[in-house]
């Protein structure tokens, strides 16, 4: 134990049961431990709450200074939404009786069309980001439309209520749907986020691959997402050996790309998302919802490519990452139930898919995922014993409190709201 | 419009949004009505509210007696779980880490043996009633444990929260995994719960048979669930066609009869249960949590037969018929992601499951079910738009209450529970 920044000071310690993921341990419960949090909103310390006493006087903190978790409270890292579209939130939970083509036709494209009303936006991104962060997300990787302020407007509001995330723009040229909802090559700006392959003309895409490279952007898309979506782009880019290779050939494929989906990916196109370091967003309430295909998560692990959930609202209809770990559980017991060789994900493998998975398919592990000494501090406060909570407990139920989730992004705490 | 009953007063009448389902619509949302509940609890009328002046005149109730639902509620009938083992809810959610035979004796045999304890069997009992009853469960069908004293407990319970229940006492006189957790055929009830066929002898599936044919009464038990519990079930009754034909053989498929799962079923199977009258539950979180297989849905409506949701606690982790819903709509996509051919089933037609089917299932129908003059009102009074509720609406937003569900049970208000 020592302290490298003596400039840091401490801004809050915890004591209690913490609960994350390593690399080498789905789920590592740490009991009877202290954490501080530097003025930095960074992990200062995790120990052993026997060191506490050395602990007070490396980091100057007293005995009332320290927040006691309850008996029936863990702090553990907040989730990582890796796939969400900010924009389809004022319809999740409708429209889900198409499948993907037919469903961006009919009922995405009208919609985003109306981003560039920013009061529509700001209405609408307001409530995403509200209910996201409640839900547990301190990170959401974002598709908004294409439109710049609409975008600009989203990151502000993340910013207001302290929610991590990362906005894309999106960039397509080609929509023969809905033809005033696409944009030309010359408007679009460095956010990097082709739609997908099937609405992007070839020179599109390889601007965009251009600028993400020259400026070390994050890039962000969908891939393989269902059968009838794997052939059109077949037929669009006839000089690609895969769906995969299309984004390749773009140089849209780094170690700071993740594409949603991925259901029906072979094992070579698995094999160039290790070599290229790209990450897979699962989104499985998504992919059931519109019938797109199963994602097998265990193949992509076993080919060490970098995977995190997402709720891909709203084509999921859920906007919470707990009912991404469900379905994600539910996808893989479903794969075992076709093949009883397939080796079902636990439910601990699911939880660091959540959360140190997110971190690693966003490029963020350095910062977030897990409690480690110098990452942020991004945590939910849970208690899973509260009144008229939706759990019920046995037996030898301690004291209940009024209290069930608090949550912290970067030592700040975010949920409860300021103002409600 | 008419009244027979000249005896019975009115004790509520509602006018606002009325959704149900009958025998020719999966959903009928009937708009701009009064329902008039009688003070036995039955439906007295439903009727358009352009006469409603004709109807007060009728039935004597005055303007002030109507209940207005607000913008943003709806009334619906109560929901119907057509399998749930209440015995197995103090450990709902743990232990879905093995396949049916084997959970059942690592989990299951050794904690239902506790419930010879009636202070443990309370406890459980009456959580599970009050759970499921908030979660807008009016009825349920209870498997409790082999203990007579904790079962006529749970049925007490049910009573005093009110509750529709229908509470089986198991019978099983075969378990060597738990040798003191079973019963010996001379000390049986006559409630007819068989476990399943593994567990019970012939001569107990016999006497079972003739007691239910005799008394006319319910039955139900369990079937198909897995394809290890199908294979050992040949084994155990070579001189039995199949699985079915073990229960038919045994006098144990009558119009009365609701068998859980029925995964592995063949098409002349099915044949059986329309031809006896006897009803499935689907219980696709259980089957899903496990690993038990997808019950096609879709091909047992086609062959005619009787079809409720059930949560099956604990194998399924959730107390919630809304989450039954949801998992029946998940199954049949991955049937369809399977089978392009396959039919899903819509949401309408599920809303009817969880609805009329589970009455159909228990032939309750005659009862409950949906809105008709003559049956029991049991319904939720549905607000989609609470302050901190679940759901974010858009646009046009209404006047927001902090009333989420009102339940009745044949006319009488059920949740809240008075004592909260
Ligand atoms: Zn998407
Ligand atoms: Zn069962």
């Amino acid at each position: 134990m020592n302290r490298n920044d003596t400039t840091a000071r401490i801004a809050h310690v915890f004591r209690g049961t913490f609960v994350h993921s390593t690399s080498g341990a789905a789920v590592e419960i740490l009991q009877n431990c202290v954490l501080g949090v530097d003025d930095q909103g960074k992990i200062a310390f995790i120990e052993n709450d026997r060191d506490e006493e050395s602990l007070s006087k490396l980091w100057g903190f007293g005995a009332s200074d320290i927040k006691q978790l309850g008996q029936h409270e863990f702090l553990m890292p907040g989730m990582v939404d890796t796939h969400i579209h900010a924009s389809q939130y004022s319809y999740t939970g409708t429209a889900l009786d198409l499948p993907l083509l037919e469903w961006l036709n009919t009922y995405t494209f009208p919609v985003e069309a109306k981003y560039k009303d920013l009061e529509f936006a700001n209405n609408v991104y307001t409530k995403v980001v509200r209910r996201t962060l409640k839900n547990g997300t301190t990170t959401a990787c974002y598709f908004a439309t294409i439109h710049t302020d609409a975008s600009l407007l989203l990151g502000e509001l993340a910013d207001k209520f302290g929610q991590r995330a990362l906005v894309g723009k999106v960039c397509m040229d080609c929509n023969s749907a809905v033809p005033q909802y696409k944009e030309s090559s010359s408007e679009f700006k460095p956010v990097v986020t082709p739609r997908f392959a099937p609405s992007c003309s070839s020179s599109l895409l390889s601007e965009l691959g251009e600028i993400a490279n020259n400026n070390k952007l994050h890039i962000q898309s969908h891939i393989s997402e269902n059968k009838g979506e794997v052939e059109l782009v077949k037929t669009l880019f006839p000089g690609c050996k895969s769906y995969t290779d299309v984004y390749l050939k773009h140089k849209l494929l780094t170690d700071r790309t993740v594409m949603a989906h991925g259901c029906h990916l072979t094992d070579e196109e698995l094999e160039i998302f290790h070599e290229t370091g790209s990450a897979i967003s699962h989104c499985p309430n998504s992919n059931i919802s519109i019938c797109s295909g199963m994602l097998n998560v265990r193949n992509v692990l076993n080919h060490k490519v970098k995977l995190g959930l997402g709720t891909d609202v709203a084509a999921g209809y859920s906007p919470s990452m707990l009912d991404a770990m469900r379905r994600t559980l539910d996808t893989s017991k479903a794969l075992t139930i076709q093949d009883p060789q397939h080796k079902t994900l636990s439910f601990e493998e699911v939880f660091r898919l959540a959360t140190l998975g997110g971190s690693e398919a966003l490029s963020l592990d350095d910062q977030i995922g897990n409690f480690v000494v110098g990452k942020d501090f991004d945590a939910l406060r849970v208690n899973v014993c509260v009144p008229e909570g939706p759990i019920d407990l046995f037996p030898g139920e301690g004291p209940k409190r009024f209290l069930s989730y608090l949550i912290y992004v970067a030592g700040r705490q975010v949920v409860p709201f300021p103002d409600t």
